[in-house]
């Protein structure tokens, strides 16, 4: 007998997992180990920046007050009493037609209150001494960095939960953080369930096909920020596939099945959940590929029961995973970021359920398009490697015609989204 | 004495380095480490994909021409003559209003051409035999995933040089690769000079800064796919600083020092590439920030002096050692992708040489928008942790406003391309 399912929208299952998102734990790691991670903390400026006047040219620092009378015809003579290259100071103050030479990024001597670059500055040697002259005014304040100007003590630079790249790197370095607090990465288990299933080393036999799926989805988890565990492989076999759930459950902080979730007769997911005691939240999703995704709750962990069909595990993932690991890792926009795109092929045929197309979104003259990256089938695995969006089509009563603007939601993307379900009018299908 | 260079155009320079951009070498990882790497080999199918003949729904096999004769008021009647599940095989031949139930994915049995849904048949027990009734003609292929249809033994699949992102995993995976062909990390070494220069971990002294673009720049040599190797920092001092060099070069791919490339005083990097007897292949590039890079080569092999300005730095590496290191990984697009943007902000100073500022880059009603993503000075650190993109805007007599088109190049993305500089109308400047 087929069972009989109520499919729910896309964005009530997305509302029904995040129930149980979560932050997790802190950790300290190197500087040098912490790029590519989220920060668990924000990241606060230990001193201003620049930390004192600096000069950002190569010239002479000198006192304003002594070239008001200075011009063209009426050059004005400095002392050169010394000078200071970058990470070096000068301890003495300048006095009235005194200068001081000094390089790109070193301190303003006490006394002084502007630069002048080398280019507008005269020099010469005389009985023994060194000399400047210069034939304009300056400014109090004139080529300096006042301190503080980019940064001030005690400003938040960078929110928790954001990834830290190149950029945020180098403010780590500048503010002190020889050590890191980043958001520990959770340990996602992923069992893999199917008869027809080989390990990726194993020749082909009639019948069967290889584990794509469980490579698939550990590189999503990294790509997410987490760390995949792998459990293995079941054959659909109700007691060994239990007996593995189980034991895998105690390791882990939320556990990925793929497989075994559909109405057929070697599909023993829900048996498992309800032998289990698990709290299913939702067995069937209005989407497509991904209908008969399905999410469980045990004690406040998560058990994913997504399909064994490689592109809707694929959406599953991205959908449901994806935003619990980002919540997890202190982000406050752990969903994927859903941009606006001009339709790049025709979808004549309306469909009840949304569709989410593996696509390829590009760029011309200052526009967003989106096409589907393969054949639109579930089966097609070799669309997925060339895909960096999901395209959303939602469900209804209309198709969809080149030209029209979509959304689609960005796979490589970092930054995330709060929650792109149902906002705009677009959305508001979903 | 201020020391005269003669700038040259930014594609002048990624062309002159180009020339010494080469192939790298090849190395075997275990799949489940290959995630993020670049493939140093197509990546070639090793079966048709599907494999054999497969059912894309859970139901009934069949031979169609048993149906030519089915409609509402006379159904067909068929023997279920056994079941697959998906993995296993069905290995006599079918007969003549004879059926096969059949899980998604199962391979299709000899004598059968088609597949009917599960939905519209209706079963029936009778004498201890399992019948199957249908009441509408089906067609030869019906319902069939074809031997092949996606993926052709045999087939290119992913060309060598493109990262293996999750999809790319499930090919791997789907075709054998239980090890995977990569292309071997650069190591690429990093040797900070500058006397002001702290150690992150060492307290703010006056006049000094800490070392952040060695950190910076060791982040954005990961991301571009190779290793960085921190030689470690040197104090303004010719000696120790030529000293540094010469043996930092003997153990690593390529040498990028940040600093110590101007006319200042206590620049000592042109005197170390004359002692080295290193060919300089600039030394002032049209550009700001960074307009001081100097690029070397000594046997072959290349030194990046980059600005000490953390700004510069960023840019340089970005500009002239990424697509050095993406040729070195087999990548036919090693440059940064570079797209067209709606500006966001007004610059109506025009600058002689072309500007590349620290910009982010954002989405809204299917356009591209770019705007600064901090002050535009180049001592902004604080600017560098926003940017997802250097917004270029070329060298003139004009400035540019609000609204026009600009372009700039992508920091985050993977894809590349195969050289930005110079192609389209608004590159002609660069």
């Amino acid at each position: 007998m087929v069972e009989r399912r109520k499919p729910i929208a896309v964005a009530e299952a997305v509302r029904h997992v995040m129930k149980f998102a979560k932050e997790g734990a802190l950790e300290w790691v190197r500087l040098e180990d912490s790029y590519g991670r989220l920060l668990a903390q924000d990241l606060v400026a230990d001193h201003d920046v620049p930390p004192f006047d600096r000069s950002p040219y190569d010239g002479f620092a000198i006192r304003s007050e002594d070239t008001v009378h200075a011009n063209l015809e009426n050059p004005v003579e400095f002392e050169v009493a010394g000078q200071i290259g970058a990470g070096s100071v000068f301890t003495e103050t300048v006095g009235p037609f005194q200068a001081v030479r000094i390089m790109t990024g070193a301190q303003i001597p006490g006394g002084c209150d502007a630069v002048v670059m080398l280019e507008i500055t005269t020099e010469e040697e005389r009985d023994g001494k060194h000399y400047m002259s210069l034939k304009r005014s300056v400014k109090c304040g004139e080529n300096l960095s006042l301190k503080g100007e980019d940064v001030k003590e005690g400003e938040s630079l960078v929110p928790k939960g954001t990834m830290i790249n190149p950029g945020t790197m180098a403010l780590l370095a500048t503010f002190g953080y020889s050590h890191v607090p980043v958001a520990k990465k959770p340990v996602i288990g992923v069992l893999a369930t199917g008869t027809e299933l080989l390990e990726v080393h194993e020749p082909l036999e009639p019948g069967k096909i290889r584990n794509s799926n469980a490579y698939m989805i550990a590189s999503q988890i990294i790509r997410a920020g987490a760390t995949p565990k792998y459990i293995g492989k079941v054959t659909d076999d109700f007691e060994k596939s239990f007996a593995s759930v189980e034991e895998a459950l105690g390791d882990v902080d939320m556990l990925i099945t793929t497989g075994g979730v559909s109405v057929g007769d070697y599909d023993y997911l829900p048996a498992i959940y309800k032998q289990l005691g698990a709290n299913v939240l939702f067995n069937k999703v209005a989407m497509r590929p991904g209908s008969v995704t399905t999410v469980a709750e045990l004690n406040g962990k998560l058990l994913f029961g997504l399909s064994g069909n490689p592109s809707a595990c694929y959406v599953g993932f991205e959908l449901f995973v994806r935003p619990i690991v980002r919540t997890f890792l202190f982000s406050s926009k752990p969903h994927l970021q859903m941009v606006e795109a001009v339709l790049g092929a025709d979808f004549p045929k309306p469909n009840p359920f949304t569709r989410f197309v593996r696509s390829k979104l590009s760029y011309d003259n200052a526009r967003l398009f989106v096409a589907p990256s393969g054949l639109d089938k579930s089966n097609v695995v070799s669309s997925l490697a060339d895909a960096n969006a999901l395209m959303v089509l939602p469900g209804g009563t209309r198709g969809f015609e080149k030209g029209m603007k979509v959304q689609a939601l960005l796979l490589d993307d970092q930054l995330g989204c709060e929650w792109p379900w149902g906002e705009s009018p677009l959305s508001s299908k979903l």
